[in-house]
């Protein structure tokens, strides 16, 4: 909607990290077709939002400590496993559901996002800062074409978004100060963290990624440094 | 010289972990070029070698405990400040240390080895595995155009290879038996302490790692999986 710079850009950016579901890939699209080609009777617009819904408190008690470190792999699946009785699915073999559990490595990127990264990564260092595991990223990566010069994830850092180890962490492998790092993601609050860590921030509109019955608000909102439709409209924004 | 198989392998390898320095890139050659760039009237070949002789003592004070965690940037930086004076160089400014530092981002990959990733990526998860930092082997993978799947380094694992943590922390990484894993690398002792580890080995012949003056002993050691000429040589071996 508003492809404009809100703020003056401090410092020159070095570095762009990335928030992955939902900003680079479509995790309510992935998710609903993976049950429905398993399951075709599932809701799987409604299993994908009890899937995903499962994932912040899971985090969250890693973060209290009621859990040791736990990758999104294995938070993921006990997450599946606790979802299985309401859709029915308590049957399902193990090898379908280690299958299902992996659909978080296969989601496809928004369709702008290949050409996107492409034109970011001549000007930026482009890295992923996302709370999924090494491993899913880098095959969601591989398979889907996503150019990054180097993947990070809470796995590097022991700590998940939006703890301030995460956004220090990515300045800190690339010994730059915080404002030369830019976080670009899809929600408002991942941003406010890495902004009070003195990161800069991209706000990209994705209204569709609770599906397209649950169409998301994506108006801007004070403090981000720029705000784009997509990231082809964040490349033109900053001139790559 | 044996481009050949040596002992059969037990699983399918699914990861390939390449080493680095003097696997992957001529750290004699970009270093002996950085230093004359700068100091025509030095010795480049002798000044490659003595800042590299110090890598691994530094490598060791750290992992002895004698220095907190340091990546290898700093270690870079407290050898190069030793090795100043037997070169005359006590004088350089600041701003050309910092720069000749950084050399080690911009070292040039051997003549076959982008081709070669690219080959190999197209069947396996090809990744680093080195004691190089995470910014380090990005910015070199960027500028020469290295295709790897993820970065991985002792940064990640706080820990410097020949640790086990690091050849296990692969396998751990991607979820799988060390065994489905294999080290690319052109040094014996690197290769036996991921052997001990479990993993598969692949060693690649690199005559002039140290510089023409100082041709290397490449022949066959006993215990790899493999022994290529260079990696070209190891995707034919391995029908990539």
């Amino acid at each position: 909607m508003n492809d404009t710079k809100i703020i003056s850009p401090m410092q020159p950016v070095q570095v762009l990290a990335f928030d992955v579901f939902g900003t680079v890939v479509d995790w309510h699209g992935g998710i609903a077709r993976a049950i429905t080609e398993l399951a075709p009777q599932v809701d799987g617009d409604a299993f994908a939002l009890a899937w995903r819904s499962g994932y912040r408190p899971a985090m969250e008690r890693v973060m209290r400590g009621e859990l040791g470190w736990t990758l999104i792999d294995q938070l993921h699946r006990m997450i599946l496993d606790s979802i299985l009785p309401q859709f029915g699915l308590q049957d399902l073999p193990e090898q379908d559901l280690q299958q299902l559990n992996r659909a978080w490595h296969r989601l496809d990127p928004w369709p702008e996002v290949v050409a996107g990264l492409k034109r970011l990564k001549k000007r930026f260092v482009i890295c992923t800062l996302s709370n999924g595991n090494i491993a899913l990223l880098t095959h969601m990566a591989k398979r889907a074409g996503l150019p990054w010069d180097c993947i990070l994830s809470a796995e590097v850092f022991h700590a998940y978004k939006p703890d301030p180890a995460t956004y220090l962490g990515v300045a800190r492998v690339f010994d730059l100060p915080a404002n030369q790092v830019m976080l670009v993601a899809a929600h408002h609050d991942d941003l406010a963290a890495a902004r009070a860590c003195g990161l800069q921030t991209a706000y990209i509109e994705r209204p569709l990624e609770f599906g397209a019955k649950q169409p998301k608000d994506v108006s801007p909102q004070p403090g981000n440094t720029w705000h784009a439709r997509d990231l082809m409209a964040l490349a033109d924004q900053l001139g790559c």
